[in-house]
């Protein structure tokens, strides 16, 4: 199974492409950010991250797609213009027909790091420890992305394993 | 000059085309809205107001696309998945290389009533009245997307009648 994790942004949006097979620890394939410019309208920009998305897509062929949820709000307007930048990627997403999956932040930091108060440094030093990388992916923009993935390649994860219970007590 | 305004909503999106010239008054071209199933999910929704701008833009051609701006917070939640319909609007109108301008609410309320607190029903009689309709655009969010398209129609007339000063001197 192929995940492609992302963290919103309107100026920096992170990703990471994951492998995950039964039995197997989960491998990185790409991890990255698409950034747009500052200088560039808020629609020019959301055409820059759709474009980015469906490129993404276009590579790797997921089999998922995890993106994480942004319903808070310190900042209300910041919040919708995330809000923007969302939709144009769940669009992609659901363009080429691929299964969505939302995640709110404190959840994915809870499945890497254990607990939903995780700092960004935290995130990224066990993204690398978990994918056995030798440096953390940077930005930390790039880590969310991948910390998206690997949230959904653990979760899809469970039920199986919960599935194999009665296969594993009859081979006893 | 032909205006595309639109009322974005996750729900039900209304539009509005609006022909605007010099010296005549503004018509009415075509309105009504895109609505899109509950049951479905946020990105089938979103995929069908993005399916349904692209469409109006291919079959009318317009020159400008008028957005009603959303930086609001009654219910933030709300609030940002509106932010995602707005974002798809966007990127139709920006792949189409379209010209596209906001308005808050209040602006295109007052252009049409006079008012920034008109209520729904003091602005579809006014859009009637100014289109020479005679009945008011229903629902309430085609309305809202005609009276988008109206402002700009409106607010693009005012420099070119202040250029048009100079000349009007000269013939005197």
């Amino acid at each position: 199974m192929i995940v492609l994790g992302i963290d919103p942004g309107t100026a920096v949006t992170g990703y990471g492409v994951v492998k995950g097979e039964p039995s197997l620890p989960p491998r990185l394939i790409e991890c990255g950010v698409i950034r747009t410019r500052p200088r560039d309208t808020l629609p020019q920009r959301l055409r820059e991250i759709h474009d980015g998305v469906v490129e993404l897509i276009a590579r790797h062929k997921p089999d998922a797609v995890s993106v994480e949820d942004v319903f808070y709000a310190r900042n209300v307007r910041t919040t919708i213009v995330l809000g923007h930048a969302r939709g144009v990627i769940l669009l992609a997403a659901e363009q080429a027909r691929i299964e969505i999956f939302e995640y709110p932040p404190a959840e994915i930091k809870k499945s890497i790091v254990g607990t939903g108060g995780a700092t960004k440094q935290q995130v990224q030093f066990m993204v690398a420890r978990i994918l056995r990388l030798k440096t953390a992916p940077e930005p930390s923009d790039a880590a969310d992305g991948v910390a998206a993935a690997l949230s959904h390649v653990m979760a899809a994860r469970l039920p199986r394993i919960t599935d194999d219970f009665p296969m594993l007590g009859s081979r006893r």
